[in-house]
């Protein structure tokens, strides 16, 4: 409308020369143009939980552009392959992405301090630092190189610690033990004596059923018992210190970026923020109900790690950390705004949210018994 | 552009009736319709914290609209009093309103549960019951005989204790004494032995100086630092027990909400959607900034509520929230649904978000101490 009415001005304005008419009705032709985007994501079409987001987003986005930009979702394998969504945001075969920045490690090992860090910030710390205390800001330096730009899209929220059918009562008990367990957390527990297995997550069920591996970590309750992993294990341990959140994201080629009208990418900005919001409000309270299902009706165990376990994880965590701030000059960066965050927002939250937590359910958990 | 496309594909059309042709035109020009609204707040201007929400508002509607929507925003009574924003936004004297449900109690007793109550449930929790557990829906019921849409539209996270000049050990040391607490929690302390003190923000410091109020809460670091509570007080208590969070929320006249094309509503309901996360955002981050103040540059002294005043303050919430609950059928309706979706995130966060603290942060509090 501002254009438009530019225009009109210009138009009625009996001094205006030719050329600027022309320019400026060239501009509110532009403010009109649409857009057909796609969309590729890391995770199989509507898939439970984080699938949702880039759904919601393509939704809001064409309801909030009246049809001026719309977005086609694809499931992982349907355009690209899962672990290509970067790349092909990157070379422009999809100017949208929705994935989760750990993958990206190969290119960038920094891009880790966005998805998850073993004993890191969670969800609602994640948020603050990325949106008040400049990660967001960081990620996109990290990115620039590949001509991207990214937003966070998505929280999980603390994961499970894992599914095991072993008994895990110290840390000798994990001693050759075979588990799939992705990423830093995966490189902690080695550290610990786990064998580490990788594989995709279409044969983790059947690896744990037959005993290929001990152990696996999945995501939590919602995709978990989604999964069936209750029917191939034994006991369910908590916490998941190796994710305390995986943040999502999305990724935007930053030439069809910069080629949206600027209401336009105001429209798809705020579409993102509010789908990271909705995806961890959905995990929370789908997550609450299928714990009560694995619990009540699968009869699924749940056990605490031990302390030792949790304490000898944090010391390895801290170390595994370190050494990939020293990976670059821009993860050491990364690395000193975050922990810098970390340090002041554990001690806020030792105070408000633990201890609240702890105020309410005492017995919940603790982990001095 | 789809009524655009509409309009001139009828008009294209050689069988199109002059009726339909007109009748898609004028809905083509409503599209292009723009709106100044006023939104009234019960802040003043530019508050820290949740005077930002406000602003953030009008800016990202301005932004997606491309002008189309305006939105000026008003301090408390700079337009009305910041205690008739309901009242304002319901009879049309402003389109939108910011501000926090307890508020008007007076109107319905059961808008408490939508902004804060005594050991119930924080903001990730609040968020998932709202958007993902049928709360929304029923805020909406409540609010629909006043011609008012609600979404949320902001929170402060946990909040303090409050402050006071009086170290207290126990329960006894309760009895007599003077604080400002409003609100349910108020209510709980006047059962603990408090006598409670009403009054308006702006007489809170001078009161906690001279004596007149042994206590008072106010909200967290972040706005407490800058009212200059750490000047009239000794102690600062934690945790919050009596607000996990308070929930704020924008109105919306109903009337003035069908007014808009879908478009605009879309924009204006994912500009809120934004605004809700980025103020616990924005809080989480400024509160690690002004505790580090208050502790190192003020030398405050952090004290956590005894373990008895704990427990009996949780009691003592479980009765008056039940009793909010019996004041009308809405209202049991509402504490239902609530209870139900605590019982099951309380159980879902005792083995993620409280494990994970206390995990990452063994000695940062324990109930069991």
């Amino acid at each position: 409308m501002k254009l438009r009415s530019l225009a009109m001005a210009v138009a009625m304005s009996a001094g205006a020369s030719g050329l600027l008419l022309v320019s400026s009705i060239d501009n509110t032709a532009q403010a009109q143009e649409t857009f057909e985007w796609k969309m590729v994501t890391s995770w199989p079409k509507n898939f439970p939980g984080v699938g949702q987001g880039p759904e919601r987003l393509a939704k809001l986005v064409d309801e909030m552009s009246d049809g001026r930009l719309t977005i086609e979702v694809f499931g992982a394998g349907q355009l690209v392959p899962g672990f290509e969504v970067f790349d092909a945001v990157s070379g422009g075969t999809a100017e949208l992405g929705h994935s989760a920045s750990y993958y990206w490690k190969g290119k960038a090992p920094a891009a880790q301090f966005f998805a998850a860090v073993p004993f890191g910030m969670n969800a609602q710390e994640m948020n603050a630092w990325l949106h008040h205390g400049g990660g967001l800001e960081l990620w996109n330096e990290l990115y620039d190189d590949f001509g991207v730009d990214v937003m966070a899209a998505g929280a999980s929220g603390v994961q499970m610690g894992g599914w095991y059918n072993k008994e895990i009562n110290s840390v000798d008990d994990l001693d050759g033990l075979k588990m799939r367990m992705p990423g830093l957390g995966g490189e902690v527990m080695n550290r610990m004596g786990v064998a580490i297995v990788n594989m995709p997550g279409g044969e983790i069920f059947t690896s744990l059923q037959s005993g290929a591996i001990d152990a696996t970590e999945w995501i939590g309750p919602y995709n978990d018992l989604a999964f069936g992993l209750h029917q191939a294990a034994e006991y369910y341990y908590y916490p998941g210190w190796h994710e305390p959140t995986v943040m999502f994201e999305a990724i935007v080629n930053e030439e069809a970026m910069a080629g949206l009208p600027a209401d336009l990418q105001a429209i798809l900005r705020t579409a993102v923020r509010d789908v990271n919001a909705d995806v961890l409000d959905e995990y929370t309270a789908r997550n609450n109900d299928a714990l009560e299902t694995l619990v009540n009706e699968h009869e699924v165990e749940l056990r605490r790690l031990p302390a030792d376990v949790l304490a000898q994880a944090k010391e390895h965590s801290a170390d595994v950390v370190a050494e990939l701030a020293e990976s670059s000059e821009m993860a050491q960066k990364i690395y000193d705004s975050y922990e810098a965050f970390q340090d002041k927002v554990v001690n806020y939250h030792a105070i408000s949210e633990q201890a609240y937590y702890n105020a309410r359910n005492p017995g919940g958990d603790t982990t001095s018994e």
